[in-house]
């Protein structure tokens, strides 16, 4: 019999009604497949866990927040939505059971609230599927060679969805969210945004990294490491009804009808950091990216400039909007070893970006942007591009306006 | 180094503001000593899982709500105060960890809901207390040989802290609460209520069983058997103040001024059950008994006693008020078997009782106490004894009354 993981994230899984409503669903794949689920916690609680760690964390800040006990903290919440939803499914009749991530186990490393799966031995859940049984897995967590809780952070248990599907083999990684697939653009920014029946790993890939909230990409980097089908999926269906067809994830090759753009995604949580006065020779970039780097800040675009006085040069790069002010600091920090002049921060930036694999054989596509972008007055900052996306960053105030432009000059809201 | 066990209550972890009091008084003891901290979950959060448990439970019925899943659920609320005090602990410099069950492992039998404890092996919490740290368990919880989460029922976190400090060889269990010792009435009801400096085991145990709420009778049980001196203490102390005395649960021998009764207990979690036209022949008290043992409804007090017809008995028993529908349910199907007439529930009724080690060698203390009550106008329904007890079932309505009565009585407001 074939295996299916199944993975509901907060909003399916919000409050007892439409965890109910899930069960449902699980119950009805459940009657012909082995069936593995992945929760979420429901919708706000992990919010209020975090917050309550980091009132806990305040008080001297000798530590960071994402430590171990973050890490037990927070990973409670999908412990309360893994046995909620086994016991309704054995109150169905449909036999179950929850697996904390400690139980199955998900091995993780021990960067703690970002940690990474490393194994996952799942002789236990196999034997459990194989005599009938639904697993109702917490999402979002595992467990340390050292036997502590690790969290995977934001957008874990998509993660952990894909990596179960991957160690059992499954035939489908159904991810149900509150929208019903992938779109062109975001439906709403742009009304006319059309469903993606199929859509690459590699374009999804860039989406999620690009802002798109359907899928986390650490769960589409695995499920393309491991080749494994990802479908998209709505929750939000009628009771007794069916979910629509979704979007398929899947390897590029599978997909018939190509196109040159597949979407236009957009994010908001990005911040500017200017470098003013940097002096200009060897070194300075590494002496800059190496301390961000080893302070887990993750760099995004990066620009130089050459500043009008001589021999001096500014820099422009950005980061996540919550680590703009621990990136600030640790560049002021080093400021004499690495010489520059000024820092500034822009919080008020959006990246704009257009993806698709169809760009590696069609030339043409930044200038359509560029052009399309220029017609409606929006300023370009910084411009980063790989083989099947450009991103632009730009004044937030034109992040819609920007969507928009891009979503019509690409065709995408023609079928 | 001596080693030292500290539990705080639901209230004393409610919010992060109390939280960090605790951590300062967890913080003052861990300078001179080995420091292994008990916690329960914020006041309010078991009984906020425990309704959706009973939410998830509802549609069919065909489980319990005493599962696995149920388990799975209701032990998130330690882990997060666990935690969270950790958290603040480190960040204020005392080295920290939390402790969930399985991590100890505190190993319980299977009775999910009710689980016992059965074993701590402590090396690994030993290692981290010599290596400096303090340890902080979650209570409530521990985990099966089968590797599922199981909690201890209410009252748990008691019993994991007296349990802890068994294992830890500790000279002292403190029990923090929100009451500052072991009263010889609830003060909210008797306001000439005194402190006990002593109280023995076997007094406490009554008291716990009768209604004292201020430690569960399971984890005072556990004290007596394994020698464990606990010390009931409130946490609600000044910012930086310390508690005060507090009330030693310790050996009767190590008690030197001798009372005779120590205190008065009270109890509105019960529910008589009525039997009337019973058929008076060996074996029926083990027809009804035996099957609410079986079924683990536990019976208080009983009375039998003959009706005015030939050959019949009535019998009247006690069980915990949440049982009762439960207990007429499982009476009535055996209806036949047993043999009665007629069933009937009253929950309008409360156990008032007198308890002091010194009735062992004193007579007139049941004198004393049906005179006070008859002086008030106080009707017996039922009563019980014991070596050191003597507990009384009368009309709900007049408990406070009779708490007060029996408090004059007996001279308890008297220094």
């Amino acid at each position: 019999m074939s295996r299916l993981v199944m993975k509901f994230g907060g909003t399916s899984m919000a409050d007892l009604e439409r965890i109910r409503r899930v069960a449902g669903l699980v119950a009805a794949e459940a009657a012909n497949r082995r069936v593995a689920v992945v929760v979420s916690a429901m919708a706000g609680k992990t919010n209020e866990l975090v917050a309550w760690t980091d009132g806990a964390g305040e008080a001297a800040g000798n530590l960071g927040p994402s430590d171990e006990e973050y890490d037990a903290v927070v990973a409670s919440g999908e412990q309360v939505t893994a046995g909620l939803l086994a016991m309704i499914l054995r109150n169905l009749g449909v036999p179950a059971r929850s697996w904390l991530g400690w139980q199955v186990p998900i091995f993780t490393d021990s960067a703690h609230g970002r940690a990474r799966i490393d194994d996952i031995p799942a002789a236990n859940l196999i034997g459990a599927l194989d005599a009938g049984e639904v697993a109702v897995i917490a999402g979002f967590q595992g467990v340390t060679r050292g036997g502590r809780l690790a969290t995977l952070g934001r957008g874990g248990s998509d993660t952990t969805a894909v990596a179960i599907a991957a160690a059992l083999k499954a035939e489908s990684c159904d991810i149900y969210t509150d929208v019903d697939g992938v779109y062109t653009a975001d439906p709403r920014i742009e009304a006319k945004a059309r469903r993606l029946a199929k859509v690459s790993y590699e374009e999804m890939l860039e989406m999620a990294s690009l802002g798109a909230k359907v899928l986390h990409s650490r769960s589409v980097e695995m499920a393309m490491a491991h080749g494994v089908l990802v479908r998209v999926l709505s929750s939000f269906v009628e009771p007794g009804g069916a979910p629509g067809p979704g979007t398929i994830v899947c390897d590029e090759e599978e997909i018939l009808e190509k196109r040159i753009v597949s979407g236009v995604a957009f994010s908001r949580d990005e911040a500017k950091i200017s470098l003013f006065g940097l002096p200009d020779h060897p070194g300075v970039s590494s002496e800059i990216f190496g301390r961000l780097a080893d302070a887990n800040v993750n760099v995004d675009m990066i620009v130089q400039s050459h500043a009008r006085s001589e021999g001096a040069a500014n820099m422009e790069f950005t980061v996540g909007r919550r680590d703009a002010a621990r990136a600030v600091e640790i560049v002021k920090s080093a400021q004499s070893a690495i010489g520059f002049e000024e820092v500034a921060v822009d919080e008020e930036v959006a990246k704009v970006s257009v993806i698709g694999v169809g760009m590696r054989s069609h030339a043409g596509v930044a200038k359509t942007m560029f052009g399309a972008l220029a017609e409606k007055g929006v300023n370009i900052q910084v411009i980063s591009t790989s083989e099947i996306k450009i991103s632009v960053l730009i004044d937030a105030a034109y992040t819609e306006l920007a969507v928009r432009a891009l979503h019509a000059a690409y065709g995408l809201d023609q079928p």
